[in-house]
Order: structure tokens, then C-alpha cells, then sequence
């Protein structure tokens, strides 16, 4: 039924993903493709594969007139956007999952696509496996995105339950993750949050034709989690989770971020434990949905690699909908947070910052409180991620400008400054 | 950047569905796409459109050559059915949401597409706003799948919410249902399982590329779910729900069948509450997922519907992949189901039929007894359909030839029958 165009594939990199492709490629004779060359950096390595399917010259695949997919699944963020440029200029349709290249280089990405006209398909590179980008291309298109709601990164999934559901601390869990394979061995770029938000830039883009830097977002890690936080999650009835968010605001704006957050156990990104991942998408439309999977890992990455080389056959793009076809939304600095603080020290919890404070709580081994802050005060500020010191959003914790006063209590700041003095 | 071709649409059908469509088309600027003309069955009706827009005569769609698609959300299979050949025969893309009219036509409506080769569209036939066969299609289609098991039908899961959770017993809960929207005056095809049943033919041929009626396939409903049967999942930690599934066994077939199940609390379609559906796929790359939404309703419904009409525009099709590139899969009636059955009345429990009994109870209310039997034998008979009689799946239910002797409990049936004589 489908014109099932040949696809003949070059391929940058054979390691977890590179050769889980491989492998799933050669159980999938239906779909009518076939790896011809594939580059890598250290020909000495034993790869399972035969030897005359690797090269160390790229050209010997960029410049191959038979090859029309680039499937791109290297580490190197900067020679993976060489790789991207050359490719699409040379005609060729190409597959990456490289987030961090991606983030970094967005606007000159879509540039590329719009002067090439060529497909350039990412999935793999959002949630692995799940199919987040081609929904919100698909489904969410034409629909009013109330929000978006994502835990974006196993690793520290992971190691959050880890530390929620064993009572491990961070350092153990952190290790016992890196035992497992689910963390780098360098792990700063999942546990300080920089791979959710690089994730959030381009699904920024697909929800709300926000084009941001990785820099432009509110991000945090996981690193400063105490085992205290994950008890009073407990006493809550909340898991901490890494949450990447986004919120259209009664303005027009989005409020867009990724920090650790109480959630609920009854919502949709409880159920999200271990290494897998979860979104709940609102809209007004199809109302709530929620989509889980595995967020890591060679054979689900690959699968979703495997899906938009299978979309090549019938050459699907990215329309990008809501960057061309509507007023894309720009990030909004104007809303307050429901923030939880603790810190080893009573001094470090910054109580001059907050609009108010609802609790707080001194002990021997930390303090806490809990309170509302206007969200400009955590961008141009860093005390927050210091050594120490945790920030937790509360459930629900975006608050619009119109909505403070009512919520305000009646007790003033300054009376309450005056108690915790 | 596509080519963004002009949508005509011809729309049969102004009900929660069409109107819903109509609405949300009017919010969606970036679709180009216009509903030219209605056919509807009852003029005298008030309608939130123009007059204009309306007609009686389905001719005044079918024959008009500016409409290039058809949108069917009517509630007559058998007039559906005629509106559908009939468009696609006159050159014309179809949409439509009728899980009945599909299920009974489905193999006139594979030959249709293949002798027209235009696309016929139907994601909000299945699970309404989750896009459960556009990710069959496009991230399963060279995936080995495992099991599908999914909760197709919102009105009875909003019944065994309120049975579950609220101790309503049955007929209150219907009433509620009821009350609410949530079911139909007549609410038999929800109830007793044939709406959860039609909507599973479709989806295994997605999934396994079987076609087969909605006769072939063993279902109920949950019509005799006892308030003693909640208790009992309660005790076990355990929902109870109107579970379809499909499991691709050792020999190669598929058991696929539709029945209320045990579901473990930890279980995704557990967290599957209210009217909302849920899908859970397991699949040899792309490993565990789940997909939830709105399972029903004006809006989630016209939102599925919404984005078929948007993959026309690239003349999106379903391929069938698992149909027309695979080997097929068939329906298996070789294995064995684990199942509790409760009764009125102790002489209502066909001892004789199951392989072995695990356990069993008699009480003033009600007996149970829990077992193994083979499922042609539930296939063959329609005692468990019986008024009083109640049959649910254990949790993993599925038992294949080869594992039954090592499961069988030492104590023989024979003896345990002596007991219970």
C-alpha cells in the first residue's frame, strides 16, 4: 500500500543506541532499510558487527550519492551538529538523538530544515521511547495546550526512588545507579538537571513555538536532596520528583522550568518510578493525557530511532506548527512559585526573598520553610542551588500574578519575620 | 513548510461528536480545512450552527465534487457503513468514529481501502483521545509485540470506580453513570462488553494484523459484579476492571480476549480511574509503555477525530503493517485462564469444568471459588454469563500449555472435589 521508498542508511556511532539499531534493524526485515556504512571514532574497538561496515572517514558516508538517511546517535555535541549541517545541505534526510546538539543549536537547525526542506526527526532524543514530540506534533497541534508536565530523565528518576522508596542517600543511590548503567560516569549532566532541560528547549518548541536556550530556562538538579525532603514527602503523601514544566499563563505567556517538586501520589508522575519516564499533557481539547515508558536504555532508544527512520518512507516532518502556523508563546518571568526550603543552617534559608511564609521548622539536622517567591528572584539568583541547601516546588505551585493577594494569608511578613528572628 | 492542502470536509452526524468537531474546527485557524455541508437525520432539531450548513439528503455530500473528505460520527452501523463505501468509491478520504460499524465491516473496509488506496481514518474509534493506533502503526509496526491489555470502555470503568471505591452496588452505579452522561439509556453495549469487544477487533489488527468478527472473540461485561466480589479485590489489593487484552503465546498465536480482571493497585491500569481509558503495551524494543487519556466525551473524541483530518493533509494512511508485511497472527484457543467465580449459590460453580480449584469460600451471601480452566471451555459454554454468576481474571492470568503441569498443585482434583462434594 505505501510506496515503501528504499532507505539506505549511514550511521554516526556504535555504541548503546548505534548498535541497538543495528541489532533491531536486522530483526526488522519489513521495513525496506538497510545500514551501508557506519562511522566511528576508535576502529581498534571490538564491535559486533562485520569489519567492512565501519570507516573512520566521514565524508565516506556525507558524500556517498546511495545514502539518503544520516542516522546520528554520537556523543559529541559539536561534531554531531557538523554531521547534521553537512548531511541536510547534501540532500539528505537524518535521524538524531543527540539532546544536548540539538538544544545548543536549535535556531540554526530550523533554519537548515526550512532551507533544505528535508526531514530532521529527533524522538528518541525527548522521552526514548515515548512518542512525545510526534503527539504534540500530531495530536496537540491544532489544540490549546493548557500544560505539560514531564519527567524527561531516568537517571535521576532513578535515583529518586531510591532515596523515596530504600532510604538510600543521594551518594549510594547516585552510585548504585551508575552500577546499573543508568548513570554516567561523569553524572553532573543528568543529576544537575542539564539533560531535562536541554530535553525541555525543543519540546518547548513543539508545545508552545518557544525557541529558548538551554540558559533561559529555570533548571535545577537533584544533587541537593536530603533524606530529611524525602520525609516529609512521606508525611505529605508526595514522591519528589524531577518535573519539567510548562503552564500557559491567563497573559498569554508560559511559565517554563525544571526543578524537583512533591507530587502527589495520586498524580499521573507518582506512578513514574525507577529509570522509566512519564507526561501528563492538559489541553482543551483532549483534556488530560498522561504517556509512560522507558526514557533510557539501548533497545528503546533505538526502537524510537527505528520509528522516525520508518517515518522517512513516507517523508513526515516536523511542521512546527506552533512556531509557524499560530503567535508562538514567549517564556514568562511574571509568577510566583510555591517553594519548600530546607537547609542545614537556619541562615541560609533567605527569608527576605519570599512574598510570605505559610511554615517553617527548626531542627537539629535541618530547617525548613515554605512559602511563595516571585520567580525573577530565583532566576537572578543562585543560593538556591548551593551546597546544603534544597528547593522543592509544592504540588501545584504555580501561582499568576492576579491570583496573590487572595491567597496571601492574613498574617503579615513582617509579623512572621518578626517571630522567626 | 507542507503543502498544507485545502480540507473540504462533508460532516454526517450533529451529535456530542459532530458538534464537538464543529466547535472545535471554528477555534482552529492553522487547519486548512471547513466543514462545506451536514447531513442529518432530524431537521426540526435547534442547532448551534447556521441553517445553511445543514441538509437531509447525504447525496448533497457524496456527489459534491469540492468535498474531498468525509467525516462520519453517526450512530446507525449500517447507514455508516453505506456513507463510507460510498465516499471512498466516489475518490473522497473518510474519518470516521464508529467502533461498531468498523468492527462489523472491518474486512469490506480493508478491501475498500486497497481498491481506492485513500485513507480511511478512525483513532477516536478506539480510545477516543488517546492515539492508541496512530503509535500501533507507526511505533509498534516493526516491534515485536509481547501483550496489549487496555481499558477501551469509560462508562464501565466509571462503574467499577464507583463499586469499588464509593461501595456502590451495580445498579446505583449504572444510574450515576447514567445521570452523569457517562452511559447510554440503553446501556447494554457498554454494560455486557460488546462496545469493549468491537473496539478490540480493530485494535488487533493493528497490533497482530488478525482480522476477525467481534463473535470470535470471548467477552463480558461487568453487568454481574457483586459488592462481595469488591470486597474481595479490596482484600487482595486489588481494582477490578473491564480489562481487553491480546498475548502473543509460545506457538505463536494470539489469546485475546475481553473479561473484568483482578488488577494489582501497583498495575498502570489500576491508575486507570472514572470514565478515562488506558493502554498498556509491552514490546520486545521499545519495552514497557502506557498511554491514558479521556476515553470519551464531545471534545476528546472531536480531538481525535481533529487530528485525522490533519494527516491528510500529508494523505496520511493506515498500512496495516502486521496484516499486509508480516506473517499474520491468529487467534489461539490453546491456553488456560487463572479465574475467580462467585455465585449465589454453590451449586451454580461448575467444579467439574476447571482443571484445578486453589481455593474456594462459601458464605450466606455468596460462594466463590478460585482456579484454572482452559478457555475453550468458557468459549464452548455461557454458564459465567448467567444472572448471579460473576467471573474475573486473576492478576496475570494467561497460563500456556507448556507451563500448566509444573503449576498444578499437588494436590490433586480428585481429592479436592471429595472435599467440596
Amino acid at each position: 500500500m505505501s510506496e515503501n521508498k528504499k532507505l539506505v542508511i549511514g550511521l554516526f556511532g556504535f555504541g548503546v543506541v548505534g548498535e541497538g539499531l543495528y541489532k533491531v534493524l536486522q530483526q526488522t526485515t519489513s521495513l525496506n532499510g538497510t545500514i551501508k556504512k557506519v562511522c566511528i571514532k576508535h576502529p581498534e574497538k571490538k564491535r559486533n558487527a562485520p569489519d567492512t561496515l565501519f570507516t573512520t572517514e566521514k565524508e565516506a558516508l556525507l558524500n556517498d550519492k546511495d545514502i539518503n538517511v544520516i542516522v546520528e546517535v554520537i556523543d559529541d555535541a559539536g561534531a554531531a551538529f557538523d554531521i547534521v549541517q553537512t548531511a541536510l545541505r547534501n540532500g539528505k534526510a537524518v535521524v538524531s538523538a543527540s539532546k544536548k546538539m540539538i538544544a545548543e543549536h536549535l535556531p540554526e537547525i530550523l533554519s537548515l530544515q526550512k532551507e533544505t526542506g528535508l526531514p530532521f526527526l529527533y524522538e528518541s532524543a525527548a522521552c526514548a521511547s515515548i512518542p512525545v514530540i510526534r503527539n504534540l506534533e500530531e495530536y496537540y497541534d491544532n489544540d490549546l495546550l493548557h500544560s505539560i508536565r514531564a519527567i524527561v530523565n531516568g537517571s535521576t528518576n532513578f535515583i529518586l526512588t531510591k532515596i523515596l522508596e530504600d532510604k538510600l542517600d543521594f551518594a549510594d543511590a547516585l552510585k548504585l545507579a551508575q552500577e546499573l548503567g543508568f548513570a554516567e560516569s561523569d553524572p553532573k549532566l543528568d543529576v544537575e538537571g542539564y539533560d531535562a532541560a536541554n530535553k525541555w528547549t525543543f519540546l518547548l518548541t513543539h508545545a508552545y513555538g518557544i525557541v529558548a536556550p538551554t540558559s533561559s530556562i529555570l533548571f535545577n538538579g537533584i544533587q541537593n536532596i536530603q533524606l530529611n525532603d524525602a520525609r516529609i514527602a512521606r508525611g505529605r503523601e508526595c514522591e519528589i520528583k524531577l518535573v519539567a514544566q510548562a503552564k500557559k499563563l491567563d497573559d498569554g505567556g508560559v511559565a517554563a522550568f525544571v526543578l524537583p517538586q512533591f507530587v502527589p501520589q495520586h498524580d499521573a508522575l507518582a506512578f513514574v518510578r525507577q529509570e522509566y519516564n512519564g507526561v501528563v499533557i492538559e489541553s482543551g481539547f483532549a483534556d488530560k493525557q498522561f504517556f509512560y515508558g522507558k526514557g533510557a536504555g539501548s533497545f528503546p532508544t533505538a526502537s524510537a530511532v527505528l520509528s522516525d527512520i520508518s517515518a522517512l518512507r513516507y517523508d513526515y516532518k516536523y511542521e512546527y506548527k506552533k512556531l509557524y502556523y499560530h503567535e508562538p508563546s514567549k517564556l514568562s518571568s511574571d509568577f510566583y512559585l510555591k517553594v519548600y526550603i530546607s537547609a542545614a543552617d537556619w541562615s541560609q534559608l533567605p527569608k527576605e526573598e519570599l512574598e510570605w511564609i505559610d511554615e517553617w521548622h527548626s531542627g537539629q539536622q535541618r530547617s525548613y520553610l515554605g512559602g511563595v517567591i516571585h520567580y525573577s528572584r530565583l532566576k537572578d539568583s543562585d543560593w538556591w542551588k548551593q551546597p546544603g541547601v534544597s528547593l522543592i516546588l509544592a504540588p501545584e505551585a504555580i501561582i499568576e500574578p492576579g491570583e496573590l493577594e487572595q491567597l496571601r494569608p492574613v498574617r503579615t511578613k513582617a509579623s512572621l519575620e518578626d517571630i522567626l528572628a
